[in-house]
């Protein structure tokens, strides 16, 4: 078993009310590795320039994420990202992005990526998408997240690239914009018929929704105290949900699968808001993902009616 | 066991993109007790105008509650409110309010009301809610709701009311507004040093979270294909919440009541907003109620580590 994902390698500045990190490691694909990995062998596929240090591959490759395919392009910047968060810390206020090496990246995947059972396609430009999905022959289970950018700008590249994948996990908003249907359950259908027959819609602090052809299941955010950045939360999210499902060793997981997968990016994701960037994951345990699997279990649960 | 609810009697005109009502039986009283009535005897407190015919106490009677506490004001307006909904149903748009019979509303109690175990002061003017509590001697759990409307105005009336119940049951914005905390588990503990030892905030079409001081408890809201109206969702919920409360004749409900209680009133909230106002649960029958009660587990429910 082995998870290949392509998606943004990225220096963040972030502020949120609770502090602020200046060019910190995040991106789609090193939030999804650092949660995914701990499922099962991960693959990153990406550029970045000369400003990423061995220090930022050190980080990595020490929690068993195989490198090998991000490319260090000479003279290049690697993708920056700047924001912040008010009060509200579901909404992410974009300040500055800036492309980098992005803005030319041609993908190249290894035999090794390419022969990946599960493949998660980050949040990049719809038509990078394809091409990776093109190369990645082994892939038996493809997903796929995108953001209203690519929704209001190259909605045709983007409709043709969920056309090519399993699953789609994207924030809910996004769902009903893609679909223009503003009933959720609706707008799940509505992107089943475009092809994928997973559905995740993803929350924020709400939590999230699994839509397939025989039903649907909904989990709340785990309430947490202190919440300090949200950034990278749905990436691990997808992390946690596709790396469970990889180690089911499975194309067609059942429902049972799909509902523990949706515990475990749920997971995943509110260890990743409670500090910055990658701090908290970087440093997560496998006991600290089993004790927070069972408490998520006691905060959901309840009796037939007594 | 018995309740009493004292809140808004209504009629209310509402638009929303699926349709649109004018002057229909509506107001936090009437749809608390056409929830509640499901679990236990409903005692509705509070004043209507000429207005009111004898069609739309009907409508109460014929379904259980007790109307000789609704007290019929010579020459009054009963109490109006128009609003609409636009694409994004979390949202009321308030057009008109005219409060009618309640701007001198002066509440006295019946025997029967005062005696009643379970009390609920619905949304309206705190000093109006805290002269009901005075006089419901009977009472082993009082809950409250309110609005951004008295937080902003009456703050002081309603934080006094708010120590004087045992249940909060508030909007999760509300909550954050009340205490100024932006998290809302800590703004849930907040809460409790005002008083009241349950604190459940309401998330709209995101369900719902339960505060105690033994921990939390949450649910997704029942996913629908078709929300026409979330007119008195809130009361709906609070009605399926409190009324199994009462049914399970304690009043100091365990953790597995509160958690089925939580999920009874997310099954009453997810009725209510199928059609306007209180048309959908108006003929609810006890076996829908329990199906749907059974379909929100199989939706929330999985299992332990595979």
């Amino acid at each position: 078993m082995a998870l290949t994902v392509v998606g943004s390698i990225a220096f963040d500045s972030v502020r949120t009310p609770f502090g602020e990190r200046d060019r910190m490691l995040g991106g789609s694909a090193v939030h999804f590795a650092l949660a995914a990995r701990f499922f099962t062998s991960v693959h990153v596929v990406g550029p970045v320039g000369d400003d990423f240090t061995g220090e930022h591959l050190e980080l990595l490759r020490t929690r068993g994420v195989d490198v090998s395919d991000i490319e260090r392009v000479p003279g290049g910047q690697t993708f920056f990202w700047r924001g912040h968060y008010d009060v509200d810390m579901n909404m992410a206020h974009t300040d500055d992005t800036r492309l980098g090496v992005f803005a030319d990246f041609e993908p190249k995947l290894s035999e090794s990526s390419q022969a990946a059972e599960v493949l998660f396609l980050g949040n990049i430009q719809p038509d990078l998408q394809r091409r990776v999905r093109a190369q990645a022959n082994g892939s038996r289970l493809a997903a796929l997240d995108s953001m209203n950018l690519w929704i209001q700008t190259t909605r045709d590249s983007l409709v043709a690239a969920i056309g090519e994948v399993d699953c789609l996990l994207f924030n809910d908003s996004e769902i009903r914009m893609l679909t223009e249907e503003p009933n959720l359950a609706r707008a799940a259908r509505a992107v089943m018929e475009m092809g994928p027959r997973i559905v995740v819609a993803k929350r924020g602090e709400y939590g999230a929704v699994l839509f397939t052809p025989e039903g649907f299941f909904a989990l709340p955010g785990f309430l947490l105290e202190d919440v300090r950045d949200p950034t990278g939360a749905g990436d691990s999210f997808a992390g946690g949900f596709l790396g469970y499902l990889d180690m089911q060793g499975t194309d067609k997981p059942d429902a049972e699968a799909l509902r523990r997968a949706m515990a475990y990016g749920t997971v995943l994701a509110s260890f990743n808001v409670e500090e910055f960037g990658t701090e908290r994951v970087a440093r997560l345990t496998e006991e600290e993902i089993s004790e927070r699997y069972e408490a998520l279990r006691g905060m959901t649960h309840f009796e037939g009616p007594g």
